[in-house]
């Protein structure tokens, strides 16, 4: 037996049949490579209000802790849409980053060149976009108390929340950032409403702080969230790695990746702390699209997403850097080859379903 | 006398300099068209504090109070950046949101036919589109309480805001969108996270029940703001009206005006309740862009959001739907006849200046 835990959480939607793709790819790996992992599968959201009553369990919560990494699908569908805010699907994943500590969400956005044609955008606008989008997502006004809906005297109904951070929230989740700049090309542009928010304020102030003490060969920039959707959509260039609380860091990110016209390629990570003494963190990594609800079943989904999550999980959870760079090597010449999924489908290419996309990546 | 009192505020950066060109087109109409208005001007933001100590005076909030209507340009720039909170610019017209009561901020994002290849966006995603963004501008996270930057017993500092909605709040706004909606394209589509904000919870349940009681024949649409991120980027042709808080009305609106490609071309308007006495309604426009420091006083700036936004104000605060119209098909003319200032240039057009525009309108 391996060394290695990894627990897969499938979810709802279109999440059961990507992740049956990279089952593919993990056991031509146990084939090939001779490398195995000790795989546990779990169910979240949807999938686990129906059976269990609750979109994640205890016992799910605890197998994610023991794990060394969690490979997880996406969760929710208008059949979970009418159920009280607190039995809601996405509890499940908002439990994990939360009861993990994973606080820093990694969200790329990357336009590969066989699929600029892709995006909405002029090609000459997209061609080379490379933008780490770092989300804090462990705190903000995601989880910020006091939050509810309450009836006032009048009768009238209130509905409030809050947006709190407090400042190491901010620093660790920045250092984040800046460490990633180091290796890539250097900018962080964090984002927020400093102009109106007070927690803005504070998290100009701290990123600012954070910056000079540490990291002050870094170029820093700071950008109202307004301002950086607009900058994100008229000239995505200039972004190298962009900072942003849990909210702002859910729209940005969501946009970046729309604008490379490849969502369905998408991967992410989202890490907690390096534990001084064992030196592991906790991940978690998941396809940036959603359970996409409308054509599950159907087996047109992309699994590459997926499978490019779980190539991340190889490499930084496991440090299997050139198992990580096969698969993602093998999606590159798959693309090569002219296979689409209906989602990144353009004139001239092969439209293929999930199940022979996931068989083209291992089979190069 | 007329009976028609105006206020303009140039504000900072380019904002006196393209309302010198709406001047031109007021004095023309003074000329030509015989009519006149009652015009104060005023200083606000940057400039006010220079001059006042404050971004916005108690007697100017009480001009525009009295005023039929109010021309704002835009506030801000390096030169304040580093005042204390209470202190910024944007209090100029924070304040003026929220004393005067104008609670919807309509921000039309419109592709102008001869202008459809300035859009970073293809012309085939973009040609046609003219989405209206409702944004509710008096409540939320802008104002909620408790807000502030508070140091812990821990000695850390702890930055929080309250986003908060009362129904009455949704239901108004709501209803302007759905309203427009009934002139336009006959869809809605309500924007929030009630997936994991209370606030966006009430919000999703309020905007159904006035659709439900009220507007039963307008299409609705819920949708969440990350998503409605990246459908703006990918499909924007879907959307006709797009209602939301604050806070995603902010955000969601720039992309708008962003992927339209001449945000130098974009009015909007700020509207309050009408009064059931006197019919009348406090209402501020204003272009959607800001004020632009960078070209601030070189002469480069495109003063057609400023000029449009003064023909929304001739409609819509003072009915004068034929001199609105005159100005908004001087200004096609002149995009017509090849004039363009720096931020839409293109190829074979020709290139112009600030004055050299106004003046253009004015002849057309
Ligand atoms: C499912 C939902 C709670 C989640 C979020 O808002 O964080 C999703 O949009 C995401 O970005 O992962
Ligand atoms: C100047 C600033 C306070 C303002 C806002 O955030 O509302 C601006 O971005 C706008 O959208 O009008």
């Amino acid at each position: 037996p391996s060394n290695k835990k990894l627990l897969i959480l499938p979810g709802d939607g279109i999440g059961p049949e990507v992740m049956r793709e990279v089952r593919r790819v993990v056991d031509w790996m146990g084939r090939r490579r001779a490398v195995s992992f000790d795989i546990e599968e779990g169910i979240v959201g949807g999938a686990s209000i129906d059976a269990q009553g609750t979109p994640i369990t205890d016992e799910t919560v605890e197998k994610a802790k023991t794990a060394d990494a969690v490979l997880f699908g996406s969760v929710g569908g208008p059949k979970w849409d009418s159920l009280p805010f607190e039995q809601r699907p996405e509890l499940g994943i908002l439990r994990l980053r939360k009861d993990l500590g994973l606080f820093a969400n990694l969200r790329p956005a990357v336009v590969l060149d066989p699929l600029v044609d892709a995006s909405s955008l002029k090609a000459d606008v997209v061609r080379g976009v490379d933008i780490m989008v770092v989300r804090e997502s462990t705190g903000g006004v995601y989880f910020g108390e006091p939050r509810g809906v309450e009836t006032m005297p009048d009768g009238k109904r209130r509905g409030f929340d809050t947006d709190v951070y407090v400042e190491d929230e901010i620093a660790r989740v920045a250092r984040v950032a800046f460490d990633l700049a180091r290796k890539r090309r250097n900018k962080v542009t964090s984002v927020e409403k400093a102009n109106v928010m007070q927690s803005g304020r504070l998290w100009r102030a701290v990123v600012g702080e954070v910056h000079k003490a540490e990291f002050a060969d870094v170029e820093l920039e700071n950008m109202y969230a307004d301002n950086c959707a607009m900058q994100l959509c008229s000239r995505p260039k200039q972004f190298d790695v962009i900072l942003g609380n849990n909210l702002f860091g859910d729209v940005l990110s969501d946009l970046a990746a729309a604008l490379t016209g490849s969502l369905g390629m998408l991967p992410s990570a989202t890490l907690g702390a390096v534990d001084p003494i064992t030196g592991k963190r906790h991940a978690l990594y998941e396809p940036i699209h959603g359970s996409a609800p409308d054509i599950a079943g159907k087996g047109v989904a992309n699994p590459l997403a997926q499978i490019l999550s779980f190539a991340m999980l190889l490499r930084w959870s496991f440090g299997m850097e050139e198992d990580a760079a096969l698969v993602e090597t093998a999606v590159g010449k798959v693309l090569g080859g002219g296979l689409r999924t209906a989602d990144i489908m353009q004139a001239g290419m092969a439209r293929v379903g999930t199940t022979v996309m996931g068989e083209a990546v291992v089979r190069e």
